[in-house]
């Protein structure tokens, strides 16, 4: 990969900012003269030949890429789903990485744009580090970033907001007259852990229901560990009237766990999932779930992107995408039609 | 698209058949003195200048697609979470297409394969058409089919084999004592709808059931419809005690309307999906599905792809993934350990 000219070798020759070489290398808006002598000096070192320079002049691959933590997980395929039909009806092609959420892969898709096989890129990353900020900061092709990056970083962002998603559900039960809500939780130590913890403990005290810790129980985002703090927290607290479950798997584990228990989904538990993945309408009762809008955040990502690609330069835009209480019958005892 | 020398031009330049050009351009072993003719036409006719003579020399894109019929079936999305770490680990970028099963787009896919930008495909067309063929006939690069081709057609194949796949259902429940087994099936004139219910009766013949074309029932590939169809049958035949569904969301339908009627799974009826989506371990009771493999077939077509693109020409291979059928709680009774 050290072979040829590199941009800091362009940089060097002519005398000016690796960030101009990168914006110029990038097709984006810069002083006349500045393109100029980027050009000049990428030419002399032979840069012309490879297959950069090629992208230079044609500017266009035609295709993006979407770099996904995991290809497992429903939520990015749901943002899949919105995303290819927006970039195919513009002409572009989709190239599909899968992270498995490691950063080292994440910084080499963001280091790779430097080859210019795509000419953007959209990233959802579980956890957005300081190396990620790095090279978001000299991205060489327009990235837009589902998750939520520190203001100021030069990229487009997509975000959800679990936090407001938590208080609807815990409004839900609290209207349905439920006053001892329980909480199953992943692990703290991650971002959706921690944000959901906090938001429950937030609502809880925004209906007026006091915070007791005993209602609080820690498992993973598997139905099989979900469902045994469930149990752990039934031993624990056996007459809590709800459950607010930090995913649609923990949720399915509670129904596994109070049926077996022997208590009524929702008549004397009420049960809410998280992320509103087809598994929830899938289970029996089907599953009131919060909707982060994994489909409507993929739809905006691919907007946005295709917008920086057709107008270049503009203030870095931020898109939050409201959460969404789905009702089923966990919850109220309604079942829906089949669908 | 029609600028430029093409293919059939080069061909008749070189005075080699199109087949010889094909060859010589996707960089397959050849003849000498047949790729120095090619490569003599292809220049005279300014062919180096364009993308595919560039790859001709760099030979690589370091891409692979994968042309899928729906990016929201989740067989499909079981078959790309397989290709995609196969790909990965020799170092290909995978380019995702989703042709909505539309003839047109495939060929595109195919069509396209002539700009070089990746250096092989993996198709999973619905149906393989006249058009599919001549397409594929004169592919200008490796591709292989998830699907049946016919004899004889000069690409990889991966099958699977949803007669097999029925009769495994139909044995097991036969096995299990039940005796009056409906058949709810997708719309015949569908590949898979008329397959299954072919196999549906040659299934009853094998375990000494008779026929009776009452216990068939037509819907569609839907919940909804599946509950629908399920109804009718159980109008109309209210003695069956057991139910072949062509697919999951069927018999997810079929469960609906069980529950519905107070009829007891597996008890009173026992029910088989097929497919083994996600949903079949998430409904309740949990369902007994029929595995098509759709994971193994995609691992067998990346794996062929990486062959060819590896090892260059060798007769074209055909791989079938024996079918596995999934016992759960909609016919055994016994619910697993939550997973």
């Amino acid at each position: 990969m050290a072979e040829g000219p590199t941009i800091t070798t362009i940089a060097e020759r002519a005398g000016v900012s690796i960030a101009s070489v990168s914006r110029v290398l990038n097709g984006l808006p810069t002083r006349q003269e500045t393109v100029r002598k980027v050009m000049a000096a990428a030419e002399e070192l032979g840069y012309v030949r490879n297959a950069v320079a090629r992208s230079l002049k044609s500017r266009r691959t035609h295709q993006v890429a979407f770099a996904m933590a995991d290809v497992g997980n429903p939520a990015y395929l749901a943002m899949l789903r919105q995303i290819q039909p927006v970039l195919k009806a513009a002409g572009y092609r989709i190239v599909l990485h899968s992270t498995d959420a490691v950063v080292a892969d994440e910084i080499d898709v963001l280091h790779s744009l430097g080859e210019r096989y795509v000419d953007g890129l959209i990233m959802s990353p579980l956890r957005v580090t300081g190396r990620h900020l790095q090279m978001l900061a000299t991205a060489r092709a327009p990235v837009v970033i589902i998750g939520s990056v520190p203001e100021g970083t030069p990229v487009d962002n997509v975000r959800a907001d679990s936090r407001t998603g938590v208080k609807l559900a815990i409004d839900h039960l609290h209207a349905l007259g439920r006053r001892r809500i329980g909480m199953v939780n992943g692990p703290p130590d991650t971002v959706p852990g921690a944000a959901r913890g906090a938001a429950y403990i937030e609502a809880l005290e925004a209906c007026g229901l006091p915070y007791d810790e005993n209602l609080v129980q820690i498992g993973d985002f598997y139905r099989a560990e979900g469902g045994r703090a469930v149990a752990a927290l039934l031993d624990r607290v056996p007459d809590l009237d709800a459950l607010m479950c930090a995913n649609d798997l923990i949720a399915l584990g509670a129904l596994d766990v109070l049926r077996a228990a022997g208590r009524r989904v929702p008549q004397d538990v009420a049960v809410v999932g998280m992320d509103d993945t087809d598994l929830a309408a899938a289970s029996w009762p089907s599953l009131t779930s919060v909707s982060l809008g994994s489909a409507e955040r993929g739809k905006a990502a691919a907007e946005l992107l295709l917008d920086r690609l057709q107008h270049g330069e503009r203030e870095p835009r931020v898109v939050t995408v409201p959460p969404r209480l789905v009702v089923r019958a966990s919850t109220t005892g309604e079942e829906e039609g089949g669908t």
